[in-house]
């Protein structure tokens, strides 16, 4: 392939070659006494006790059921700092490219979801920046957040569990060189329901859904959960989905992940969309979930804190073994299937 | 106005407009313990000792004489954070909008300009994000960079110059509310290039120019200034120019600010471009340069030492008054014209 193709970007196997070829290629070779560096492909960088994380919002429609591209891109900047403990959003920037001839008052909404989430998530926007371009050079808006964030007491406490349990090869981050055969798996809430409110919004569902999306930040449950102590590693299953977030981390430990089937959440609706139009929700892009890789000992209580929170349909989804490298799901009725990574989009990109 | 037009963006008298009625509306009253928060409309916000930045690159060509949009986003990021004093670079995020069906090789070259330049600036690229989009829906490449710096011993000796200058109640940073009457101006070269690079590289410029754009990272030569020490503040004349920054610095300062035609350094081919197609080069976006407010006992001094750091064209091009407000321009034969912010951009925009 000569040229970018829309599975280049879509979380899925090509990305990650993509990303392997030509961005560690130019960046991955630099950068020096930095904790976390680019090239562990984490979802935010370390470095001077500061994560630092950025991301683009391309998502269409701008409005849907449950939020925006403004609510997205607090959110998702915010959730790829606290997922790897920076539970402390020091704050985000706002890059807006404006295509000319939008409405102002469009504009003006999208920037109250921003506000709402920022408030949310106890942080504020304190940089940005905008670009308009001339008609047709982009489609209406594109959103772009970086975010920094600081690590807060809590993470040093689950560290300290951490190292009680396991020794201290551990990093205090929340990164996937953590993660241990017997780490239990837990997902905070049911996943598609991103997926169908976009998929809803853009008219392609073909049948009437009330399904919002689940967008929220996730700092505070990041913070509480961390409380109790024992997480390992975390991860928001955006782009590429659970399917892809856990191949990620077959790829990179070298370790096992078996799913349970039916522990793992799906809201009715999400179920039917996945029938009706045979999208497999494990590879569809989430918001405001994570993933938490948990040392065995701590996952009840971990599990039972999140619930606490609000969180009640949070579940022990699986666990990590080193007696193969990869992703399986086990069915209930004893069956075994191979996820394997999400090649592209199972949809129109969502996310 | 109901819709968002060209003028929004152009760093001119509408995109103030805009950021006071929208963006300030909805996030400038955030953010409390900052040191230098939103609403100061500096390039970087500063929080816990680190400077953050953000901005969105939408330039077109993507590739012209001197420079292409990656060496653009990797030094507009790092001379953001140098010219408010982080001219430690920490880190630098690359996040790439691709359209489908983009060349990898065009993609390749521009990841390699933003290595080069990320060298040249002795920071690194440490976390990113690629979006690609449907045909259509951007115009081949947009990148944002975001970048996060922190002071060296050279910010805090040169805040000692200026406390013993004129007491204890500037800010360590360079910041706007520094500036005080009587201070010089310094420019540290030539304006115009980056223009008359890009109107060449578009065909608009009629005539054949040698002229390279002057894109470059300014944090070694900032540090290298603070040693002298007594710079006030300091600021890289992009959108808008040298007519919006020195506006900015009136309006928010309340002071005047005197400048010496025949002291500003202007390149040949600029001068010419400018008298050919009537563009303002006090208003048109510049890269790779700096606009220093120093104290005037320290002014010649801070000047020698950047020409010696191989800006020979640097200049001492004015000074701050208080006895009015806003920007006046002193020709050689006495005259002397008013300088407007500019409204909008006098070209199609360059940066």
């Amino acid at each position: 392939m000569n040229n970018v193709t829309m599975l280049h970007g879509a979380g899925g196997k090509y990305m990650l070659q993509f990303i392997r070829q030509y961005v560690l290629k130019y960046f991955g070779d630099l950068g020096r006494n930095i904790d976390v560096p680019l090239y562990l492909l984490e979802d935010s960088a370390i470095i001077n006790g500061i994560a630092f994380t950025t991301d683009s919002y391309t998502v269409y429609p701008l409005f849907f059921p449950g939020g925006d591209i403004g609510r997205m891109a607090v959110c998702g900047t915010v959730n790829d700092l606290a997922v790897k403990g920076a539970t402390k959003i020091l704050g985000i920037s706002c890059g807006l490219i404006i295509e000319e001839g939008v409405e102002l008052a469009m504009i003006e909404q999208i920037l109250n979801s921003m506000r709402t989430a920022s408030i949310e998530a106890e942080t504020s926007i304190i940089t940005g920046d905008t670009k308009v371009v001339e008609r047709g050079r982009v489609d209406k808006l594109l959103i772009n957040c970086s975010g920094i964030g600081a690590p807060e007491k809590e993470l040093f406490h689950n560290y300290e569990v951490i190292r009680r349990s396991r020794g201290d090869s551990s990093s205090m981050w929340l990164i996937n060189k953590n993660i241990r055969p017997g780490d239990r798996l837990i997902l905070n809430g049911p996943i598609g329901d991103h997926a169908v409110a976009i998929l809803s919004a853009r008219g392609e569902l073909g049948i009437k859904s009330e399904v919002k999306s689940d967008v929220a930040p996730l700092n505070k449950l990041m913070r509480e959960a961390l409380k109790t102590g024992g997480i390992t590693c975390a991860k928001d299953p955006t782009r590429g989905g659970m399917a892809g977030l856990l191949n990620e981390w077959a790829e990179s430990t070298g370790l096992g992940f078996i799913l349970h089937e039916e522990a793992i959440p799906i809201s009715p609706a999400a179920k039917a969309a996945s029938e009706l139009l045979g999208i497999d929700m494990l590879e569809v892009g989430n918001e405001g979930k994570v993933v938490m890789c948990v040392v065995n000992e701590k996952a009840e209580e971990v599990l039972a804190s999140i619930k606490k929170n609000g969180w009640r349909h949070a579940s022990l989804i699986g666990y990590v073994t080193d007696s193969f490298k990869g992703v399986v799901l086990e069915t209930s009725i004893g069956g075994k299937r191979i996820i394997p990574p999400p090649v592209g989009d199972p949809v129109p990109r969502i996310c």
